[in-house]
């Protein structure tokens, strides 16, 4: 076991490395509310603001999680790409941020929009538009 | 580099390995089209079917995507425990399946339900509610 010590004066020639204390795009606060999964991403939920519709589901890390809360505009982490990605920038299907919460654990955002044209690169409003699967309904005890 | 046999009786030495065909509990066809993560999983946007509401989060692998299109209640698969959750079961804040949807990728569904009570742990009725984030909101342009 090892002592760390942590002075910014003194070279350690036996220390440990000091913890990266440089500050990531968000408040403290906020991130260490975040429940990152292995890639550093969290789960955003898409919903048009009025209709209610769940447009589609996209990742973000804490960088495109500060942009979206700071421009008015949704920005997701790409997993397949790896890059940031601003929704619309090329199909002009535009997602215009109403409100952002964070769930109870920390792991899933439901960000609200006004989305211009379709939400889904197929062309479809929604990502789940007739992708119904077969499923038996359930109903509470009458 | 080795070649793998796999005969309980006789050896194959320059044959393949044959593909696994232990069936899962989902039909091949939905199987493959399910883009699970790292760890064998997708998310399941849960919402109530009749005000839109988002309620949650949760995760399904393909037994519990299996057992919430076949018994009309939703299962999930817990990433903390490690093991298929019920909803309902111990809080009586059931989930009856509406219906099930797969998105365009894969790796999301859209599960409308008909939510019993809190959908929380905490006991708000989303895991949202309350938890809204700082943000700058867009408009399109008029």
């Amino acid at each position: 076991m090892s002592t760390t010590t942590n002075s910014p004066s003194l070279p350690q020639p036996s220390g440990e490395k000091p913890a990266a204390t440089a500050p990531g795009p968000l408040p403290q606060e906020l991130a260490d509310r975040l429940k990152r999964d292995e890639a550093g991403l969290v789960a955003a939920i898409i919903q048009q603001f009025d209709s209610g519709e769940v447009l589609m589901l996209g990742w973000m890390d804490e960088e495109a999680l500060h942009r979206t809360l700071t421009t008015g505009r949704v920005t997701f982490f790409s997993r397949s790409r790896q890059e940031y990605w601003r929704k619309g920038d090329t199909s002009g299907h535009v997602q215009y941020v109403k409100s952002v919460a964070l769930d109870c654990d920390g792991d899933a955002l439901l960000v609200r929009v006004d989305q211009v044209g379709a939400a889904c690169h197929t062309g479809t409003r929604t990502c789940f538009d007739g992708r119904e699967l077969a499923a038996v309904a359930g109903n509470r005890p009458a």
